[in-house]
């Protein structure tokens, strides 16, 4: 998506190889006219597949979550991350691993909010060891839910999150995808259909 | 606001004589189209106010601040929250109690999202003591900035925040304003221009 790929060369920063600081359009400060944008054409990838509901994490997946479901004329459900939960009643609950922070969270899904009737799309803002979408995926089948497939806004494609959903069979569609952050310098791995 | 009125007596579920959840479209579940007419109507309200950022707080205040922000054509902030911070450098932090979980946050800010060049519009789901806004404010008065109001998706009047905060000159917009819980029912007050 030319849009999202000209805002990462403009305003993106590398912080180190593995490391794409992109707090001034999508992680801390938001920018609604590329969320619009992105929520649009995850709208449009996913307009044949009868969604029902998009699941996305907190924070950073609500707004293009939230622009994709406006377009899908769909809700959004936003998974709650949490340290420990106590209270696990009438939750469905996952554990994610974040290797940026080295901690792990709780997510949670009430059950009042996904079922086995509905077919999810999962939104997130980004994909690299895939922990955060797993942990989707695992709330979505505890709750029998069918999965479309994942839209995600970036990709780092050097890391193998992409890879381990995609070999699980589950679409995923990545807006921008790194191929790598090596020598400070974002580069992108050329789209390819149904990548 | 007629629409969040409708949804609330609808979907909305009174908890307590100080509770209302309304997790089916605003705090886990999100309702996109009711958060675009929400994101309308607040840009309605400012729309002579030379807004330049919209400041709100994660997660529940980002969808309604995302709308906001689109139709007024500026960048949103969210402020984080964390337990305790221990990197305090490069960012402006203020504190603020829930009385609803009984815990202190700290909300924080990078210094580089605002500046004393900002005219803010400070978005939040819910007004009812007023700390996170006021939590807000002192965040936008750390970095110089000027504050043209608060717009509130939904404020329980009965509680003291929005009264502290109109003394203090703050102009405060709520969609829905609650005027009592009591006995399992939600009664709204009736508008008062300039609330």
């Amino acid at each position: 998506m030319e849009a999202l790929q000209d805002k990462i060369m403009k305003e993106g920063t590398v912080l180190s190889d593995r490391v794409l600081k992109v707090d001034s359009f999508l992680n801390h400060q938001v920018d609604p006219e590329l969320m619009q944008k992105i929520g649009k054409e995850f709208a449009s990838r996913f307009q044949e597949a009868n969604i029902t509901k998009i699941l996305t994490i907190e924070s950073s997946g609500i707004a293009p979550a939230v622009m994709a479901g406006l377009y899908l004329g769909v809700p959004v459900v936003f998974a709650r991350k949490r340290r420990s939960l106590t209270l696990t009643n009438h939750l469905y609950t996952s554990q994610v691993r974040s290797f940026t922070k080295n901690e792990t969270n709780d997510i949670s899904i009430s059950k009042d909010f996904i079922s086995s009737e509905d077919m999810l799309l999962i939104i997130d803002d980004f994909l690299a060891e895939g922990q955060a979408l797993l942990g989707l995926l695992n709330i979505a089948e505890q709750a029998g839910a069918e999965v479309a497939g994942a839209g995600i806004v970036i990709e780092k494609g050097f890391q193998q999150g992409g890879r381990i959903i995609r070999e699980q069979g589950v679409r995923v569609e990545s807006l921008a995808r790194i191929s790598s952050l090596e020598n400070g310098t974002v580069q992108f791995t050329e789209e390819v259909l149904n990548g």
